[in-house]
């Protein structure tokens, strides 16, 4: 079947590699065209832009412009081979959570570990679109996810590449799932095949279950060319779609709706929906997947508030090597705290994040600010407090040396380049 | 001049205190004939509801249903009374913030406290809506506001409120500000008058500057018989209104948009233009302001994480009487957390918020929830972490015996009735 995407290129004779323009509603965007993955929409032509980056365009009331044809005689690599005709390997990796305690709530009894087997199994169309292995890994309530299973599950998922180079999707709780995912993402910096983390917020045995639609979203996300840590979950309170968010900028904003996660400062990266639709640039698959497994735990967060007291704060951080501080606005802690903050930034790595959420840091702009600065305090932007801590745990163990300079430098799409002040 | 709201009730027969249905668009309200406040808009009915609260209804399109005349000879109250030709008092109280600090971003210099007045002086069409009368209380940056802060000018509000009765302003920091309305929400309970907490995220001499129409929007909003602590500022990015937040719901959740503010879970009582629309139901002013200032900060907020350790909760926590947590999700913590948070409530209030900020929390769907509930945590439902934190100062303060009691209680709209669990 020829989709509109091909017929769109073969009308504007532009043929795989070629350097193209794509304009549309204003926007233009240029890069080489790529492969399109399964799951591109029909009407989805894939360019790797000039940063590496790979975004989606749509090719509907769109132009084209020829920039350079294709080097001559280019690698074939195993991206342009077509897709074999049978169906492409797929693992479904369970860790526990709702997802797969579908009568726990009621019974209190733990459910046994082939859940997501048999979740997988009840999933309509599943098996049509990839050939599914089932795995259980872990089986663990989320809150109850701990530094040392990011890393197992890492490790997995690491080994799964290896052995077959194919994607893996990851059976989650939703409470911490934002902070696994931002894990597997400075464990697993580059990837060869997606990683896609999904859950649910309602028992898969309700009627209003979102599992089985955000399963087959997250599968459908699986079966790209994304090459970074995503999130696939519900996108509205309907059943409409599933939102693809990049690991290291979603939080779960809301305790029990079915579209529970959203990324305060930008990192919906698409849909899946029968089609998967990216908005926004993302990172390609590389040749092979890197691991970096583990990280230091001796760290704190420190939600700054009025009442908080130098006692406080000292009581928090002590022996710590690393502190991420939750501050008011662009990055403030009452000048009360100063000197306490001063005496742990002599030691430790004290990192400063906006309680706001949304937006970034900015210690310029007020002396408060200034002063924090000029104490030792480093900015994560606007890294996400949750991601920042994962972030600060995962270079003090790996990046001991420059963990302070690596918290201002943007690793895995944790950390925007602008402040924000318009 | 014959407003809109007084044709559509005259064409409808329906006279003040009369209780009457409004209906349109498939919604219907029920309630007495109110009089209109300075600043309703053209056409609004403010009915009081049968619960206590008023609420604005458009008369546009609507039909009114009359369900019974008002009592006979109903008292004349103040508020029946004819609104002096001259202009009605209002005190413009200035605590600090970027709203009375626009050099200090620049020269580091500290601004002298008459930039209340100064400021007040300088927002146009201001002087032509009310007697204003500026006061420099504080002169503080936001963060370093404290809790003797907020009984200072919870005590000047209810003197002011006590000698003239009019509504007041408050210009302050944005860092805090929804800290500070939350404080002034548990202090004054009871309020004869609005208090209306303003702020400004760019300094007033920029030409972005969000400082007047900020102002003028909670001056308006100080004129109507809004009985609540509230927070106006933008609505949105660009300066087309102001919006009117419930003191108790409301949280900056940008580090620098103008539209900085939202409330998760509800509260945008309305919007301040030209004329002030509320668009929810809200307590009327009363007869008399109550206070009851001071709080006690023997208090902690943990934020629950994957790295969180049983060590760190009780250095966080030793010797305070109340705990707020910030759990994952519906309210949780890790299993290996329980013994330590078991230990905890027994000596202290623990009371569990949801990090996700929207949503509420609900112990009993999970197992490890209900064990956090059996071990003595309280729920605070779908109160903010901030707001949950403030009250709990307040109740240990004002209701030592019943302050676990009371953090289940809707006080002052910090609270909604249900678990969200659709």
């Amino acid at each position: 079947m020829v989709t509109a995407a091909e017929q769109f290129l073969k009308a504007h004779d532009a043929r795989l590699h070629d350097r193209v323009r794509i304009s549309a509603g204003g926007r233009s965007h240029e890069g080489r065209v790529m492969p399109a993955h399964r799951f591109s929409g029909d009407h989805v032509v894939v360019l790797k832009l000039a940063n590496g980056y790979n975004i989606g365009v749509s090719c509907e009331g769109a132009e084209l412009e020829l920039l350079e044809r294709a080097p001559a005689a280019p690698e074939a690599t195993a991206a342009d081979a077509p897709l074999p005709s049978d169906l492409p390997p797929l693992t479904v990796l369970g860790t526990g959570g709702t997802i797969a305690s579908y009568v726990d709530y009621q019974t209190g009894a733990v459910h046994p570990a082939k859940s997501a087997a048999e979740i997988v199994a009840a999933v309509k169309g599943l098996a049509e679109i990839a050939s599914i292995r089932a795995e259980a890994l872990l089986s663990l309530a989320s809150e109850d996810m701990r530094p040392d299973d990011w890393s197992a599950i890492a490790k997995r998922v690491s080994e799964l590449h290896a052995e077959g180079g194919a994607g893996v999707v990851i059976g989650h709780g939703t409470d911490t799932m934002a902070y696994t995912a931002a894990a597997l993402a400075f464990q697993l910096p580059v990837l060869q095949a997606p990683v896609v983390l999904t859950g649910s917020q309602r028992s898969s045995d309700r009627p209003s279950s979102d599992a089985h639609l955000n399963l087959a979203g997250a599968a459908r996300a699986a079966l790209t060319d994304l090459g970074e840590v995503a999130i696939a979950m519900h996108s509205s309170s309907s059943d409409d779609g599933v939102a693809i968010w990049r690991g290291t900028r979603a939080r779960k904003a809301h305790s029990s709706r079915r579209d529970a996660f959203t990324a305060p400062n930008g990192g919906r990266l698409g849909t899946a929906g029968d089609a998967v639709e990216f908005s926004t640039e993302y990172r390609p698959v590389a040749d092979e997947t890197q691991l970096e497994a583990g990280f230091d735990r001796d760290v704190a967060l420190v939600w700054s508030h009025p009442a908080l007291t130098a006692g406080d704060w000292e009581a928090a951080t002590a022996g710590k090597r690393g502190v991420i501080v939750a501050g008011t606005g662009l990055g403030h802690v009452g000048s009360h705290l100063h000197a306490a903050v001063r005496a742990t930034a002599r030691d430790a790595v004290v990192a400063m994040t906006t309680q706001c959420l949304g937006g970034s840091t900015n210690l310029n702009v007020y002396r408060n600010g200034r002063e924090l600065g000029e104490a030792g305090v480093i900015e994560a932007g606007d890294t996400l407090p949750e991601t920042a801590l994962v972030k600060l745990m995962w270079l003090l163990k790996h990046r001991p040396d420059s963990a302070a300079e690596g918290m201002g430098e943007n690793l895995v799409g944790e950390l925007g380049s602008r402040r924000f002040l318009d």
